[in-house]
């Protein structure tokens, strides 16, 4: 199984959109996400740093999130995290990327009006609402 | 630690939202979580049966639920998974109930467009974008 | 997806172990999970419910498990969370299943010693250790 | 909250224990998380690439791991994941760090035999078991 994370934060910069030249739709931002911790010497609640992710979406998520998501935005994610040495020949580094099996707008921060655009997928069946 | 839980599915009810007599938001609804699963003996992929959830959510993410999410939608929900068993004299039960830390309509399923209307919340702080 | 659920608690029966007709090994147990909460009322930490799981587990699992663990250990355990409406025509009821993947002796409370008797799995491959 | 995360994988290192001048007990080690995936192109499975992670337990945990997890053993891990930036002057990098909660042997590769050193834990009721 592979490492599931699901987190909520700040999208931090501009979703990215792009389609390969095969056709697959892939869009990809930059996600902030922070929290509040208890310093035990100080006796109050300071800011912890801050994670920071890139998040990366396929196919029709991928399109949803290029017309859905901007920068500034309050978002909650799921998916599958992927940490990765890179070098390009003059630098090294890590990454450290999500990729979403399911993202949305955060209602604790917002608002949103919802228009659905995929009635049945192939791997997950609509259940019968009574 | 509570039981922490992420689930994606279909919003199987009208969301229910009251205000208790000293103020506090609450809205609850029903989730219908389903799943494929391969059958080896069919060597086909066959549907799951469902989990169905009580969603409730408390305070800013139930006002925002409220005028948000409507039955048929389809959510992504993390938050406190609550196992109770219940006798109310004539009958007894088991309710399985995740109190939401954060909800969002799935953006795998459809577009949303959203509106911010929380700008600091206490034990959480705005990281800095850059 | 299956909706999946990390949890630590006290094991609270002897795990039972069967092998089916066709050889295939099931061991389960309950599971009682435990958390502490904080009482703004009485401004001080209280009991929290405890939520209870039947944990089942297959083949190799199912078999460490049965020589390893016993009635007031403390684990943690890993798996696809099933819930499941149950009725054998004189009740009815709702049973609460975690079918686990992955699970251990809980470190925060004891110490263990370990052989290991798997090599490699089928669907996982073991990293190069450097 | 936190963001949390459960994996499972080999200790690719001894866990180093160290024991600040104050007093407080902090064992780490590396953990190699590696998975199988499905390659459409070959029609057939494929090592994934691992995700390496730093493990870090405190107190008790720390204790614990100490005296029972050695180079080469399976385990399961779940707790909070930091993500940090680090700059020694010379080189920087990107840490990719997971703070325990609870840590044990994996089952599904081996046996153990537990020895429970905890009785009650501050935050952390028995549940009564029946």
């Amino acid at each position: 199984m592979t490492d599931k994370v699901t987190i909520t934060g700040l999208v931090a910069t501009t979703p990215r959109h792009i389609v390969t030249s095969d056709g697959l739709p892939i869009t990809s931002f930059r996600l902030a996400c922070s929290y509040r911790k208890f310093d035990r010497t100080e006796n109050k609640w300071v800011d912890g740093e801050a994670n920071w992710y890139t998040i990366t979406a396929f196919k029709q998520l991928a399109i949803n999130i290029a017309s859905s998501i901007n920068k500034g935005d309050r978002v909650i994610v799921t998916g599958d995290l992927h940490i990765r040495d890179w070098d390009n020949g003059e630098r090294a580094g890590t990454s450290v990327e999500v990729e979403a099996t399911a993202i949305g707008h955060d209602l604790s921060w917002g608002m949103s009006v919802f228009t659905r655009n995929v009635l049945v997928r192939e791997h997950e069946p609509e259940p019968e609402v009574v």
